[in-house]
């Protein structure tokens, strides 16, 4: 089976947003063995929608539209299908229930405009959108499936997962194709893959190999292709076997685990309790671990000391050795570490020090110098990194370090 | 004049790349009033390249292509072209010595493969890639000018800046069109909509208004075609004091203004200090505030008290007030907020606690229940929300409300 999507919005189109749907679901499309043909991005605009579907209808099984469905007067998708369609709009009584109760469930009062939400062409069947207001639509014509989704992203998201994914999964004969995906942190793409490449060379010929980036992260997507689910899941642990001796310390787990979920399940299975003292990092270590559902069983909590004076009064930090070695020091590092485990009486303890600059910089610390301390009862650990890139990457890249060598020590690999 | 660009490249196809280069373009465009029509994602596929060509030649004044110009096997984009403005390949001896130049200052040997990145079709015209190897190429058919780039984005970026967006500025006669973007914050979409009925209906036809929501966030685009600068700026003005009589305390700030970049602006103006104290937001506040530049000229931290102790230990919220009215409630958060502020000793300060869900929700305080405080000086005021969705939405949500309250407690429109 193959496949277009279709992005409506003018938002895109100024280049005021960036299309992230699009990418999300071709990835799922493409774990199904659904190849994506086109992705294209249109102005809400009657004319254009229904030339790309003329173009399209016929041409691809699946056609997957996002956006354009809001309550809002620039939002015309829907009436554009009903017309392309040929139907008319009639309101529909259970996506009429859904909205008036998440209403109700807000204490909000509904307006007109959330009222028509409830309205969809007669000759579609409705997806139940238990996520936000807007259904999702399905059409068929000439062969081709066209669905209509919200472009809120969650909303698209759990549209998809309700209900398109298991039945496209269902109703297409695809090719077998096993995935496997492996997260790795600390080592760049490029580095990796220089790292890698004996093991890449010797992948058989069933299987692909690609690296995905994250800010922080290297996931590695293995797929074997046509082999029974039996013998592809014998053959991936072979590759991963090999894999887990080149780059045992750089791995943190398995199929899009966040490192923030791999910190919070080994830290729950040795009863451990954690806190963290934030400066350069700026509370994004303490949000991650908050993200997870259940982390009150092990984080206490933070403190964010990005005054010097937090770091004294509140970190007991030595004020002489800010002075002696300046705040973005080893020495400096470790005290916040300390400092904090004992304010919170945690077993372990992460701290962040360092310059995300743009300004902040000098030839001796240039911007992106931040040292990182973790500490689990006796033992600590700090090092120094350099990291390039934007305030936000340089963040996101000491986060993601400060949590997988907390990982390393707990587990003694570092 | 109208474009539409084509980025070539499997790799966005199967979701593993984020196309960024045409959000880039399409800003560019749009600042020279380039309306850009469409965005499509095709393979590289010498058919799919040549239908889409057909489709744009004559329809568009200007398509820009970017991506598989690569020296390796799987670029045919080159081929195509060639084959399409029925031409032939010639190597072109300036490329020639720009590519031998760059190997040569790498100290790199130049392979087989290198040379061919010289070769060009000879209807075109070439523009000189001061960044890499493959050149771009400039083509005109019936009117529409095709230009074809390659899909590095600092090498498609220095091509835009060297050559086109000047020549296209010289070139067209555009229309003009002015955006301005009005950031708010505290409705949701549909209600924005119904508040601002009237003053939408009222809007002149050469005004376009789009909702571009964010999570905890709405912004109103106003999109002016067809004035000369003055005349559409002017009439902007109005339509702006039009709309800040209807929702004035909603509104933060304009094209693109991050709310905790306002709010960074007011405390750095009013020569204020801020500290957090978070609970159910663990420390997305923080995160947020401390991705601005500069904000240590008035932030000083936070603590992030996610378990009650460090509520107790570290702010000092009263034990018998968390047994009687909860650790979700209007008394616990004011002293959290108290709390910090003279902990951190600070002029105003951000306090938050709520159930950020899934578990934890009764049916006296549901999953999304939250309190915020904020105060400032003497003055403090605190209020109740009930958020729907994902956790992160439940977060998002209240982080962006507490930086609001805080503006409008300094501000004094509460």
């Amino acid at each position: 089976m193959n496949s277009a999507i279709i992005t409506v919005g003018d938002e895109i189109l100024i280049g005021q947003v960036t299309d992230t749907n699009a990418v999300w679901i071709s990835q799922q499309l493409n774990n199904l063995g659904v190849k994506v043909e086109e992705m294209v991005t249109v102005s809400d605009d009657p004319e254009q929608i229904s030339k790309t579907l003329d173009r399209y209808i016929g041409l691809y099984g699946l056609v997957i539209m996002t956006g354009g469905l809001g309550p809002t007067k620039d939002d015309l998708t829907k009436q554009t299908l009903a017309e392309y369609f040929q139907s008319k709009m009639v309101t529909h009584p259970e996506v009429l229930d859904r909205i008036t109760a998440f209403f109700k469930d807000r204490g909000r009062a509904m307006i007109e405009s959330n009222i028509r939400q409830a309205d969809v062409p007669d000759v579609c069947r409705v997806l139940m959108n238990h996520h936000g207001t807007a259904p999702g639509m399905w059409f068929e014509k000439e062969g081709t499936i066209v669905v209509s989704l919200p472009g809120v992203p969650y909303e698209m998201k759990g549209l998809m997962k309700d209900h398109l994914l298991p039945e496209i999964q269902q109703r297409v004969r695809v090719p077998h194709i096993v995935h496997k995906t492996i997260m790795t942190q600390g080592v760049p793409e490029s580095y990796l893959a220089a790292l890698l490449r004996d093991w890449e060379s010797d992948l058989p010929g069933c299987v692909k190999l690609a690296y995905l980036p994250r800010p922080g992260l290297v996931r590695l997507r293995l797929s074997v292709v046509d082999k029974c689910a039996k013998e592809a899941e014998q053959l991936l642990q072979v590759i991963i076997d090999k894999l887990l001796k080149i780059i045992p310390q750089h791995i943190f787990g398995y199929d899009d685990i966040g490192l923030e979920e791999a910190l919070g399940l080994l830290l729950k299975e040795r009863g451990l309790t954690l806190s963290t003292a934030e400066s350069c990092t700026g509370g994004n270590v303490a949000r991650l671990i908050t993200l997870v559902p259940g982390c009150s069983d092990y984080y206490t909590g933070s403190v964010i000391a990005y005054e010097n004076r937090i770091k004294t009064d509140v970190l007991h930090v030595d004020k002489a050795l800010i002075s002696s070695k300046g705040v973005v020091s080893r020495e400096v590092v470790e005290q916040m570490a300390n400092g904090v485990k004992s304010f919170y009486r945690t077993d372990t303890a992460i701290a962040t020090s360092g310059i995300a600059g743009p300004g902040g910089g000098t030839s001796d610390k240039p911007v992106g110098t931040t040292w990182i301390c973790v500490t689990y009862g006796d033992k600590i650990y700090s090092k120094k990194y350099l990291y390039g890139g934007s305030r936000e990457r340089i963040i996101d890249q000491a986060t993601y370090t400060a949590m997988q060598l907390l990982r390393r020590l707990i587990l003694d690999t570092i």
